[in-house]
């Protein structure tokens, strides 16, 4: 039946040794753990422009200064999450570090953050992927929403199917990305220095001119640019893909995308402000740079091509972790009990549906746009950065050791500064959007503290202890709703009548035909069993036979009611669609009416 | 629970009073009836142009005598229409027409026609509405598709609503339409008289260039223009909506609707013709001659506008149609029975949904372009045409009285100048889509007889006659399904013990922990009933429960097996997320397994 299709799309279902993970080497454990940090370098010198749009500054050279600062940034970011490794060997994610070292109602608030934050991952990336497609074949500029819709349905129906990161098929495209990468910011230096190429050619000096230029600016295009450094916290929560030493890779790995994130975002910048490069709505800045590095060539298709692969990948680390993480809660009661479900093919199937849902409404509500996600995907990944900091900072502080205060310092004065930064974006894009995650993540934890309330409320009022005789005795009543007289109705009415008590058959009157042909049957079946013929009210039999099960509860107020359904089944699931659903509405109606026992008795057709 | 969503949405349900309809005189039924024939004119005369398009050939002056042609065989189809009224006061279609003269399976075929009909008034029109759109809006020309969409989507909704097709509300847009189209017709030829007003201000004289026309090039835009037609039959099938005397009043409306319907169609292409209108992608025929008339004003808006509406009232008489045809086809056992319920709001359901669906995939699938869809749309309204008129010339050749040999001639030369357009259709289009009519309506066929024949097999299956004992004992062997011991499920228990017989409750272990707390209150309870404990395989609780039963079955070929299952059942209903659904997958996966009784015993939580 519809498991034959479900097997078609998402596949068969996998047996448990099939669903081992396996430990993987730096080079190949590099690309699942490094392409959300690296996806980053496709918007992040473009946002550092945006900052200064309009500000009357020519920005190009204070733009380098800005990615200057945020590489000291980035270093900070980087020395912290070393030490959160060390300290965490088994995995800390920003949910576990605050937990043990800021209290249980700190940990709470950085999983509500991480939920955003995955969540925002998927859409930034997704809508950025879109945009350097669109960057490519300008013509379909106008199904940017779609595209980016499309790869969240195309990553949710992979996630589904349980496709695993396969590191080894992974692994080409990320690494023609960081070599393309590479290469289009030689190429670019030399044709810059050599031949003078630039987007605008325009003959101005790259001077540092200051009218305009305010701390305020400064600070924004601070905040903006260092949407460079999401993606970096990836290495310290998926220590599990390492091979052992589990603790001396994740170090090295880290250190290696800390030095190519640097040099790529660096690199990227530096020929975008040497370009004179002008924001464009339709154009990525990295396109840009690509096609007057290349020309729109091969090897420009080759960088809008890799970015696009290494954006996608970046969602999909999303797809892993936040159905992992949601799990995770639902098993501390603090989200709905199905997220822990595996499916067939051992994923958490409500949680991807969730995280596709999600990032979906997001790629609508903010039209498509990378730029006005961002700052709500920098606060997501912010406070998880602030959080994560501030308690490693407090786990060193707790266990002095020789050499262990530089770390504190570190991670203390990385805790401030991105906090800060934080705030910045807060304050600075709280109209444009901001606000949303200053509600989204109460709203979170209200959602954690009403679950939680009711799972309880629940284990209390299922207690055995202090239970007493249910209100009714059993199979007293029992009502018999029939639509014709045939085959299908003689095992139920054979049931009922085994049940013992008062039974009844009733039939609702549409037709009065169809009526006066039962009653007729109904006589030649000799059986005691009384007929009861109601009224067809409105539309439909469901109602009256209701109301009618109803007023049997209500006349006989210690007795249970049985209602015995009788249902043909037909041979083909898909027969289904001609016959009237009547015995489904009837039982979907009556699942909330007190005292009432539906029993099933099928009759399965022989053709 | 759900259906207060559904009652906000949808409204709630009405009263048997409320339902009645009204029978209308000429003024206000002429808007229901005529709404369809009126709005061809929005594309018939585009169509004439796009047959000469790239055959070499200065189309306007062929074009005006083409649409002279196509004005005679309207005379001649109005006509032959206008006999179906006298002949069939009770209303005829083409189903009832055909059927009625050409046997039963020319009905059934006429019956098939006219569901491809509807579908394709709806897809026609919507697009039709979304060129209007965007010839007046072209920076949302990107958008028609997802425009078209939308409006079969307020359609879907309308309709669910049971919105009736209030004329009071509607004869003011339509009549503004008509009076909109004769001032612009009007002010146009003055216009271009006076002041020689062109689209392409050319000084070429309008010549009859004759190089490259042929009978082929004339007989294609013949064909092409006669989708002014489309919608004149709808005045003969509605004759429910006219005051009596209905036959009089019809046949007025009819003859009113011909002369209007000449004139605008004439006008247009006059005019088009006279203004040398050229094809163009993004705007319509009708929008380049009313901005040339008007100039971009209001009046250009309101031509547009009422363009518009027309187009989606014309779309929504197939939502009435539809359903009401796909329900009478279901009552004669041709089409699933369930198209017969009439919902809350006394309207068909599943016929509106499916033709929602299906005219979505149809606007789809020809990217939202009118011109692409129009051969498939012509196909299946001079199918009905053809056979309409061949029925109507059988009905009058049977009753010969004096007078009526001339209704007779114009019934067969109809039929068999529709019979051709039909034909020329068939084979000048058929690889740009008309071979999916071609394939349609067989489909149909095929469908309505598998249909037939499953009922009369069930019919057959059902039957009391030769009836024999089933084949197993009830209620000896009793299973309890339970994931703990709590509350819920002592009346199960209770309840599998009044049925008598060998009961056995069944626990999956997932968890060994949760296990041995199951055991343990097992034995606390001090109950005889065995409790087995099976192994979890896999993912979820569902597949060793059904092997269990599946298995007692097996073993006991002659028993009915009762599986009782405890449910507790949350105050709420969006409490529901909060809990696995275990016990309604494991009805779902027990309704195909034969001898299994499902006996549901709620547990109503008390908050």
């Amino acid at each position: 039946m519809v498991s034959t299709v479900k097997h078609l799309l998402f596949g068969n279902p996998l047996t448990v040794a099939q669903a081992k993970a396996e430990r993987l080497g730096i080079p190949l454990a590099f690309v699942l753990v490094a392409a959300n940090a690296l996806s980053s370098v496709a918007y992040a010198s473009e946002e550092i422009l945006r900052a200064f749009q309009g500000g009357g500054v020519s920005a190009q050279g204070v733009a380098v200064f800005v990615s200057l600062a945020i590489l000291g940034l980035m270093l900070i970011v980087t020395m912290s999450y070393d030490r959160v490794i060390r300290s965490y060997p088994q995995g800390g994610g920003a949910y576990v570090v605050a937990r043990e070292n800021l209290g249980t109602m700190v940990g709470v608030v950085a999983g509500a953050s991480l939920l955003v934050d995955y969540t925002l991952t998927v859409a930034v990336s997704v809508t950025a992927g879109a945009a350097a497609i669109v960057s490519a074949f300008p013509e379909i500029v106008h199904h940017r929403i779609e595209i980016a819709v499309g790869m969240v349905g195309l990553l949710v129906f992979l996630s589904l199917r349980g496709t695993r990161q396969s590191a080894q098929l992974l692994a080409p495209p990320v690494y023609l990305f960081v070599i393309s990468m590479f290469v289009m910011i030689c190429v670019g230096l030399i044709r810059y220095f050599t031949e003078g190429v630039t987007v605008v050619p325009d003959q101005r000096v790259l001077t540092f001119q200051v009218q305009g230029l305010s701390l305020l600016l400064l600070i924004r295009a601070f905040a903006s640019g260092s949407v460079a450094l999401t993606g970096v916290e990836a290495v310290s929560n998926s220590l599990g893909v390492f091979k052992p030493p589990e603790t001396r890779h994740a170090r090295l790995t880290l250190l290696l995308l800390g030095v190519l994130l640097a040099m790529l975002f660096l690199g990227i910048s530096s020929l975008a402000f040497l370009y004179r490069s002008e924001l464009m709505t339709e154009e990525t800045l990295v396109s840009q740079v690509a096609r007057v590095t290349f020309g729109t060539n091969a090897l420009y298709y080759i960088v809008q091509f890799s970015t696009l692969v290494v954006l996608i990948i970046a969602a999909n680390t999303s797809f892993v972790a936040f159905p992992q993480l949601a799990a995770k809660l639902a098993r501390d009661g603090l989200l709905p009990r199905p997220l822990t479900n595996l499916g067939d093919r051992f994923v958490y199937n409500y949680g991807i549906l969730v995280l596709g849902g999600l990032s979906t409404l997001l790629v609508i509500a903010f039209f498509g746009e990378v730029h006005l996600l961002l700052p709500l995907y920098a606060i997501g990944v912010f406070i998880g950065f602030t959080l994560t900091q501030a308690g490693i900072a407090v786990h060193v502080w707790k266990r002095p050791s020789p050499g262990s205060l530089p770390w504190f310092l570190v991670a203390a004065v990385g805790a401030v500064v991105t906090g800060i930064v934080t705030l910045v974006f807060l304050v600075v894009k709280f109209t444009d959007g901001a606000w949303m995650v200053a509600v989204a993540i109460p709203v979170i934890l209200a959602l954690f503290w009403a679950i939680r309330s009711h799972y309880s409320d629940v284990a209390r009022a299922l207690s055995i202890e202090r239970y007493s005789q249910p209100p009714g005795r059993l199979g007293s009543q029992v009502v018999v709703p029939i639509g014709g007289v045939h085959r299908a109705v003689l095992p139920a009415l054979e049931h009922a009548r085994a049940l013992g008590g008062q039974v009844r058959a009733v039939h609702v009157s549409t037709d009065e035909e169809v009526t006066q042909n039962v009653q007729r049957r109904w006589a030649k079946l000799r059986t005691d069993i009384p007929l009861i013929v109601l009224p067809a009210a409105r539309t439909g039999v469901v109602e009256p036979l209701i109301e009618y099960i109803h007023m049997v509860a209500k006349s006989h107020p210690n007795e249970y009611v049985t209602v015995v359904l009788p249902e043909f089944v037909p041979k083909r699931w898909w027969h289904r669609v001609l016959h009237n659903r009547t015995a489904t509405l009837l039982k979907r109606a009556l699942h909330t009416e007190k005292r009432v026992i539906v029993t099933n008795v099928p009759y399965h057709l022989p053709r």
